[in-house]
């Protein structure tokens, strides 16, 4: 995988070549599915870290939002969406030296008063364990340590009580989201 | 005033300096109100030019938002705003060398999929006359340009019947805007 390659491109560990990237987290209940130990060697903890490093290999976060069932988009855009974003947020599964995608979150903004949150998405061996809720509130306090006053996402019906659990108003005063299609 | 001392630095003329950034849009009816002739001289005729060009007067712009009502926000945070905004569209009243802010527009956007319009506003004496529309039609032009498939604003509640009838939907399959303000 050419993300690891990155990663793991320098022989430093892990640890002190990206510490300003990463985040460690303390999550309740992070969760063991999906995670494999190696054969003959005692399983280690997992943990969950969050960061802000945009040079996420983007097969695995494909792989991550067709696990959610999303419709495919070409890579390239992805890519180009990824690079114009202002904030991109990741959360992660680290057990050892082993990591894992299993959350996602990315917004636009104008650097100044606005920014909208876009492709939240938390892999489902994951959800119902408050990480969505946690990657959201890392999203939150990285725009808010950035100045930005008005945070907006467009919420698909069955997310809309998740989102007001964590301060989100919808339609406040009225105002309502609206959507252009090409014809 | 800085804006016109940008634009008319050079001696060249203003159409010849700026066409790539300027374009000429027929406009029925589109308003004499606030233009002024100078004395001596025959009445010349209004014409509405629409531009992408990111070197506005912030003053001028403050001016404009003022004539709605708006409240004041820090010009440095404005100028940051314009700056990372995908796309600044204003609207001009041009009668000879004289030129009018009476309208904007900007979209933030991913360069890829999204792009989220903010800051409309006409000038309350051109409005009823189709300049909005006009100005809107120009947005979503560029937008569609850059091959944005996906755009979105919100509208305060008085002018979502006139998104709407640009082709703007509220709410789309349930999905709706939600907003997040620092405590």
């Amino acid at each position: 995988m050419g993300f690891w390659k990155t990663w793991f491109s320098t022989s430093e560990p892990f640890t002190t070549t990206k510490t300003t990237h990463f985040e460690e987290h303390t999550v309740e209940a992070a969760g063991n599915s999906g995670a494999t130990s190696v054969s003959g060697t005692p399983p280690q903890e997992a943990r969950i870290v969050f960061s802000t490093e945009r040079d996420i290999d983007l097969y695995e976060l494909e792989e991550l939002c067709d696990a959610v069932g999303w419709s495919r988009r070409p890579l390239r855009k992805v890519k180009k969406a990824i690079e114009h974003s202002f904030l991109v947020a990741s959360m992660w599964q680290v057990r050892g030296n082993q990591r894992r995608l299993i959350g996602f979150a990315r917004a636009t903004s104008d650097h100044a008063f606005n920014a909208t949150i876009w492709d939240v998405v938390v892999h489902p061996d994951f959800q119902g364990k408050g990480l969505g809720k946690a990657l959201m509130k890392y999203v939150l306090k990285k725009l808010r340590g950035e100045e930005i006053s008005n945070v907006t996402l467009f919420a698909d019906p069955h997310v809309v009580d998740f989102y007001r659990s964590l301060g989100f108003m919808s339609d406040p005063e009225g105002i309502k989201g609206m959507f252009w299609y090409p014809q």
